[in-house]
């Protein structure tokens, strides 16, 4: 977790970014994403080094503070008030910005300015190794706590994808809302890095999901198939997503393909000149159809009906055991 | 378990098929599927009833049997072949045909010429309901064992999925690798009622996946959309075909959308007039790109260092429990 | 200008609303856009009127915030935001609603649950008559100023055109730039009944003018066509743009037609189902080719040295007159 | 204005071509239109210099004359006609060609053979700076009346517009009607460098816009945009044609897209290989549906009385003026 | 072969058209062809008759003429002009018009106005039987020779193809030279009715072929499928057109399919509304690989070579015979 | 004929492969189909070398075993069955293969392993010149009859086509008709190089036509073009089939384009890594149009009354002479 101030504005923040051991005093730093990617060009177009800390085994509420993209940039206050309280702060001994008090080890460095060289392979969130030219960052002192205990976060693990996930997930739903959809679930589906999103809706008009799909694919960078169901499919369930595409799909008309738009950077199949081509999918039924598509169910009074007798046998026999 | 004998030939055959009780001495059948179909459809051109039996209870080789589609109609014999030894059959009392010796309940009678009621609606294996107008059977007698045990065939159950999978997978695979593809793995995917279908492929040439996807959904009437991928993929693995869907697929390259092919009559998306469109989608690596497509995965090597070395703390700790 | 409160929460809110005079106590009203469509419909839910107030002959900051679209439902707080002061607000006689303390005429009424009737044909901003079912209001009173002043607004006029473009222009430029678009200008067309848009663009990716046609299009439902230029066309000069899409356009390559989205209700050539189709153009310059489209100018040294020239000329030959 | 001979026939034409100054004696000259390209080209394959003279301040009438593309060849007839009387003619002192005997300035010379320079960068009249390897003319003699007054044409000026306009949109004209298209009315636009063109058509059948569209951009080479709409439009009107596309078009049934047309060497956007994209637009309301498409108006009567009333009021208040 | 006169302008023509025989005194007539549907129509404005007089064993340049699309209307000097002296006219008895003077039958009448009446079916050059709602010529006079002889035209024989194709050929070429196309063959093909269409080129550019198919398809109404080949092709040979088809063609890149044209009334596979979609094909080989195409043949020199040894093994034989 | 065995079963086979003579005992050989290729490329792995032999002057029923595409890869026993009986064979004299007895000459010799030449151009059945880098035969021995009697094969000429042909279409016909397609008539067409198929089928359902399009388009490497035609029309006529594209294709609806399929070695129009685009016409009448499309014809009944006329008149005539 990597803490930093605007050269410009002096506000701090946090943010999440790949590192990687260079030599005993030197880390290479992958800054992909704002806004500690924003203060170091700030701070490189002055042609000055960007003073950092880099904090590890802090609490996981910092971490998940780090990744929201939101409007407010200082995560700082974020992460304040997902704890309930004021994050509790200190001075580091020679760069110039405050880290978490309680963190078990703390780096100090700075980024240097106009410098990049290669960095990784690394294992990315998409499942393969991704090398890139990155930022270094000069170490000028290391602190720790004694017998320090650190979380390491494998970007393919559980771990990220429990991280990342929700906070993606209520994201994508606020923004949704907010343009009108009625969207009932959603779900980012981990095998897929969060790629794939699968969205559930009250679908009012037939031209609800394709104008959803059009809106999600060009306004949310990091997706790239996205397929829409009715409420009455259970998106957290991949077995029933399949179901739906299976049985109410055409796929020459309710395939959406646009090329030409903006690719991930970890994404190994971007087409040169960083573009890719997204895909949505309309699965919901016709509102003029919906009377073709019940799907097979016991009805709640048989259910109860069986429930009672089962337990009519069972438990005298459970009662004899 | 239908038995029947073709009309013409004499050739026995048997088949599954769905039945509804619609009085004390008749029964609906759906007969959507050959050799019975065409047996009834032959005695009907000559305005004759075609004698059935229906063996409830029996051996489960004989259901496999009942649904392989093979050149060989006789699936007497092909049941025989699975049992490794000669099927044991026995004459009806009231109907020219045989039945399994050892069935529990033997439901005897006649397919009706030129009639058709409507039948249904019942769950089918696409996860709706279903109705049609379908052949009456006239019951003229019932035999059966003392106190009978049966199975119940559930149309979306675990049972069906078990049942059917192996035998189309196997179907598949023999005509892919018959045309040369050299197919390492497939699977056909349970929550789509077996209309999904998953390959794995040793690709010589960029061009196979293209061909293999417009050879299988042209030529395999019941497979709907269909997904190609390398053999590095674990096609039984959900997760792993997603995840090869999320990061090897470019959607206006890797899309193949066919329309106008004819439709499955349960499928509830089907058009006017039988057509479906199918989807391909060939989610494997360029050949010239394969180098940029380095899965993240923990060397051998190490794997066994770690092993040897968990080993060495586990094992003493075992020990000395 | 219709006054009216949230039958729930009691908040009131405006709205700018087409009426038709039906009867000496009776009124049509098209109630296409929220809030007060909205208001209308929960009464409804509940079989009950709901009280309405028509000011005419007001301040013409209130028409402008009445057409705000906007989270902040409360309109009234809007006009006073607007004007600088709190907004002076009256109660009417018979409907319990405030209106503007100074308006020339108001008009109490209840909007009757439960009923439509034929209303129109008027003319509709897109220059066709346009009929609709719509709601009634049963008039209760009518208060006036001693000879009172009304200003009318004619659909297709500039009027509306110089209330309604400001307006929309602004929230579709806060729209896009907070996706981090960085846009530069941005047109609604008067003739097009402000459903072209004209988008000039600080372009840095080749994908970022696809990526916000999609966006566009698919997030404002009132937006049919659009084109995206560089900064260096003026997107308030109609002869500009048509030259960038003479010079900079490739129609294989830079158009996006995306069918079936949600059709306006006053477009005559919507499709059945509410359904259209929308187009993107794309008519900015490849960034890699940025260097072949170099615009005729005179460069500004030689313009202020013709200046000077003809300063020289002109001014004693003024002066001499 | 340049004059010169075939060296095949020996008869004489005239045409507009760009000079530019290369030394005291040599201009550059874009030979790119016939029917002087052509001679330039035959005189070439002989080796042949081909004698011009280049008239500066002539008559208007030559430069419509010069440019008019017609089957017949000799444009000093066609100037004739065009005066309603023979052009007076003279012949040259160094080169053999006739001149117009009023011009104010000729400059004689001879394009040489098998040479070519980069001649340019100029402005032309796509907006954008153009550079070619163009022919060379040696002069010979230059003679002129005393202070000759000249007219310069700017390539992106009115001047060059209202020039070439009506001569390009009166072929186009019949071109069409000879097809028995029943062009009602047709507009090249200035600001896009006459390569948009405005048609309005009193439409018969819903097949007419569109093969008058595929004719127009496969048989006009510089059009490269086109719409047709009823003749209910005014096509000289730009804001009129707005609303036409506006809400008479849906992008996915009336786009024209035709690829892989020849481009204009002056269009930068041009791909490799002379190549473009043309775009054809049809804004015809379906013959079936233009009940539907009753535009907003004032009926005549109405407007009389209008008229009669403000004549009442306004002709006393000027009278008593 | 019919003729009559312009109503207004009093102008003579010819035309072929289609005839059934429905009463001693009553004809049935498909007027679908200028100019004397022209004719017609104008009579029918004005609520009249129109004279007509067919002339039957006539000499086949009148056919020839009869046919030919031109603009010069007076079908009778184009007969003239064809045979090399003017044609021979002789007065109708009964009705307002000349005829031939050497016809063998001349049947003189009446085309009746504001009547239709079922006509057919006819086996068309289509291939299939056509039925349409026609005029009625009502008979007044029936004049010929002794034993006259006449001659009929079958639609589906070679007689029509004979007379009828070189005629469209000619026509097609002339238009498509007049376009700057190097034309250097060009054959309408007998078994499609005259609808498919082979066009050899000297091809430029690369995109000649494309714009040649878009102009001939959109400016030829009864072209329906065309294609184009280099001039080393002979369009007159089909098995060379096919060969040039099965070596040339990437059907991705070089079939061009126009929807929504216009079709021919006798096309039975056109769609409601009279629409048909045309194709086009480029089977030119690109301008930059031709060296890659070079066709099978024995070099001349071979050939001559061997032209002698067979002579001096044959000749002498021939002569000891 | 090359006749060779299998290095690992030790299974003789045959094959016709192109041959160059490089040298005395040197000739280049194309080994490009199976199972002779395989062959090689088994001994090529273990860098043997594989002993062939080469028989010129064989009986023609062997060329024919030779091409035939069958899973039973001993096409010496194919040969002996379509002779009726077994084939006589001979041991070589240096080479370890045995030739037919009756050979007139035979060539022994050694494929060499790891070695590849340029080899041609030579004329192929595409009718271009093709060269590739090829296989070398290292000649061990010629043994001959007296005075040799030797069949040259032409690739393009009649001989080849009526070769090849007759298998082709059988093996196509059996495919098709084992998946269940009705079809009628197949014939692979000579002038395209047997790459254009025309087939008629018994329609039973409208998409019959494009499921076997795509089925055999994938199924088939060498058939780049196809059509599929109702059972009326006769696919051995090129102008039956023409006129039935002509009359029963729409364009937009009937024309099936699959690009990136592998293409054939010697399509001089293959793109870049061996793609190739192919094409699929369904010229059939839809199943509910039928009775639209009645073909022209005489009814039998008539026919027949004329032949027996035409018998009355001729056969005295003729008994007179």
């Amino acid at each position: 977790m990597l803490t930093a101030k605007d050269p410009q504005t002096g506000r701090r923040s946090m943010g999440l970014h790949r590192l990687q051991v260079k030599g005993s005093r030197r880390l290479g730093i992958h800054l992909a994403n704002p806004p500690i990617s924003r203060f170091a060009a700030k701070a490189e177009e002055n042609n000055r080094p960007l003073d950092v800390a880099i904090s590890l085994g802090v609490h996981p509420i910092l971490l998940l503070a780090s990744i929201v993209s939101s409007p407010i940039e200082d995560k700082v206050a974020i992460a304040g008030s997902l704890l309930g309280s004021r994050l509790a702060l200190t001075k580091c001994e020679t760069s110039d910005v405050d880290v978490p008090a309680h963190a078990e080890v703390v780096i100090e460095g700075k980024v240097l300015p106009k410098l990049r060289e290669p960095e990784g392979p690394f294992g990315e969130t998409s499942g393969y190794y991704f090398s890139d030219q990155s930022h270094v960052i000069e170490v000028t002192a290391i602190t720790h706590r004694k017998n320090p205990i650190l979380q390491a976060l494998h970007p393919t693990s559980q771990e990220v994808a429990l991280l990342c996930g929700p906070a993606g997930e209520a994201e994508i739903v606020q923004m949704l809302r907010e343009k009108g959809f009625a969207v009932e679930d959603l779900a980012l589906s981990a095998p897929s890095g969060r790629t794939h999103v699968a969205v559930s809706l009250k679908k009012r008009h037939d031209s609800d999901p394709k104008q959803l799909l059009h809106f999600l694919l060009a306004g949310v960078p990091y997706i790239k198939h996205a397929v829409v169901m009715d409420d009455d499919v259970n998106v957290q369930d991949p077995g029933d997503v399949e179901w739906a595409i299976a049985t109410r799909v055409q796929g020459d008309e309710d395939l959406i393909v646009i090329p030409n738009l903006r690719a991930r950077s970890i994404d190994p199949s971007k087409k040169a000149g960083m573009f890719t081509a997204k895909v949505g999918i309309d699965a919901t039924v016709p509102v003029a159809e919906r009377h073709r598509f019940k799907r097979i169910g016991v009805p709640s009074a048989i259910k109860q009906g069986v429930a009672k007798r089962l337990a009519a046998i069972i438990s005298p026999a459970l009662a004899g055991r």
